[in-house]
C-alpha cells in the first residue's frame, strides 16, 4: 500500500491554500483517505524549529543557518506525519514543500538554488512529492489580490518588495521547465472554481482506483 | 589580515580539549590573540538550536534532523564568532568542526560520510580549517582513559558501544588519509607533555609571523 504525495507551490496571492483544502474535502467526500497539511504541521520538534527561526528577536539570523533549519522542520515533519500517513496509502496535500525553499531561499534571496536543493534533498531523502501543482500566477496581480483581500493578514513574506515576488515567479518556472514530469502548471489568474476544477482535472490521473 | 583557522578533532579521551586550552595559553604568553572555542560558543541562536538537539524529550527526534540542526548551529557559530575573529587576524581553535560530524553522524550513526559531507559544505561554504589536528589513540585506550578520569562526567557519546566508538575510529583514519593536506595526525597514546609537544610542533608552521 503506498499512498499519493501532493504538494502545492506557487506564489503569494495564487490561492493554493484555499484550494488545498477544498479538494481535500472533495476527496474525502468520494471516500479517500486525505490528509491537508503544511510545514510545520503540528509536529512538535518543527514547531520549536520554527519558532527558532521566526522569533523577531534573532535579527543575526545568517541565511544558510535559515536554509539548513527549515530543512531540518521539513525532516521531521515528513519522517512524522507525511511518510506513516503515505506508508497507510493515504493522500498527502502539503501546501508549499521542497520547491519554495528552492524559489524563495535558493533564488529570491540569492543562497543559490543549487546549493539549497543539495541540503533539501538530503531532508527529503527519497521522499520527493509524486506531483506538484504549481499554481502560476504573474507575481503583480497574486499581491493585487492580497492587497484586496482585507480580511487576509498580511505575513513577512507578502510584504517584501515586487522585486523579490518576481525572483520567486522566475525560479518557478525554471523549476517546472527542469521538472516537467513532476511539475504540473496551473494557470491561476481565473475565478476560484476555475482554478480548482483545473488543479482537480490534472490530479485525477494520479488518484488511486477506489 | 586573515587569521588562522585550528580545528582540533579526534575520538573520546584522545585529551584534546585539554590540550586545546594549553596551546591557547602558551600561543597568548607569546602575544598571539586566540579564541579558543567549541560548538554552540555562547552564540544565543546556537545554543537554542542545541538545546532542541539534546532535549531528551525528544526521543522522536530522526536522523537527519539532528545532523541539519548540528549543521545549522556550526552556521551561526561560525558567521558569529569564527569568521569575524579570523577577520581581525587571530588564530582561533575550534574543540571539534566538520569531521566530527561526517565520523560521529555519517560513518558510525551510519547516515553517510558523503551525504553528511554535503549538508556541512553548505554550512561552512568557503570557511574550512586551514590545518586540523587529529589526536590518534585507539578507541580502547581512549574509553579507558575516560574511565580512569572519576573527575570527568561522562556524556552521553562516552557511554556509546565499543563498536560506536572504533567506527568514530575509522572515519577518522580514512579522513585523514583523504585529507592529507588538511589533517595532520598526532600519535596521542603518549604523556600529556609529548602530545601537547607534538602537537604545538605541527602547528607552528601555519602561525603568523609576529
Amino acid at each position: 500500500m503506498k499512498g499519493l504525495f501532493v504538494s502545492f507551490e506557487g506564489g503569494d496571492g495564487a490561492g493554493k491554500s484555499s484550494i488545498l483544502h477544498e479538494i481535500a474535502k472533495d476527496l474525502e467526500n468520494q471516500g479517500y483517505p486525505v490528509v491537508a497539511t503544511r510545514e510545520p504541521g503540528g509536529i512538535h520538534i518543527a514547531e520549536e524549529i520554527r519558532h527558532i527561526i521566526l522569533d523577531p528577536a534573532h535579527t543575526e539570523m545568517d541565511g544558510r543557518t535559515e536554509a539548513l533549519l527549515y530543512a531540518a522542520a521539513r525532516r521531521q515533519h515528513l519522517v512524522e506525519k507525511v511518510m506513516p500517513a503515505l506508508d497507510e496509502g493515504k493522500v498527502v496535500l502539503c501546501d508549499r514543500f521542497i520547491d519554495s525553499s528552492l524559489a524563495y531561499q535558493g533564488h529570491a534571496r540569492g543562497l543559490g538554488m543549487d546549493e539549497v536543493f543539495k541540503v533539501n534533498q538530503f531532508a527529503v531523502d527519497t521522499c520527493m512529492p509524486d506531483v506538484t501543482l504549481l499554481f502560476d500566477i504573474k507575481p503583480e496581480e497574486g499581491l493585487n489580490r492580497i492587497a484586496a483581500n482585507s480580511g487576509r493578514e498580511k505575513n513577512r513574506l507578502d510584504l517584501e518588495a515586487l522585486d523579490f515576488h518576481k525572483k520567486v515567479y522566475e525560479a518557478y518556472q525554471a523549476l517546472a521547465k527542469e521538472n516537467a514530469e513532476r511539475i504540473k502548471s496551473i494557470r491561476a489568474d481565473r475565478s476560484f472554481a476555475e482554478v480548482k476544477t483545473e488543479a482537480y482535472e490534472v490530479l485525477l490521473p494520479y488518484l488511486p482506483h477506489q
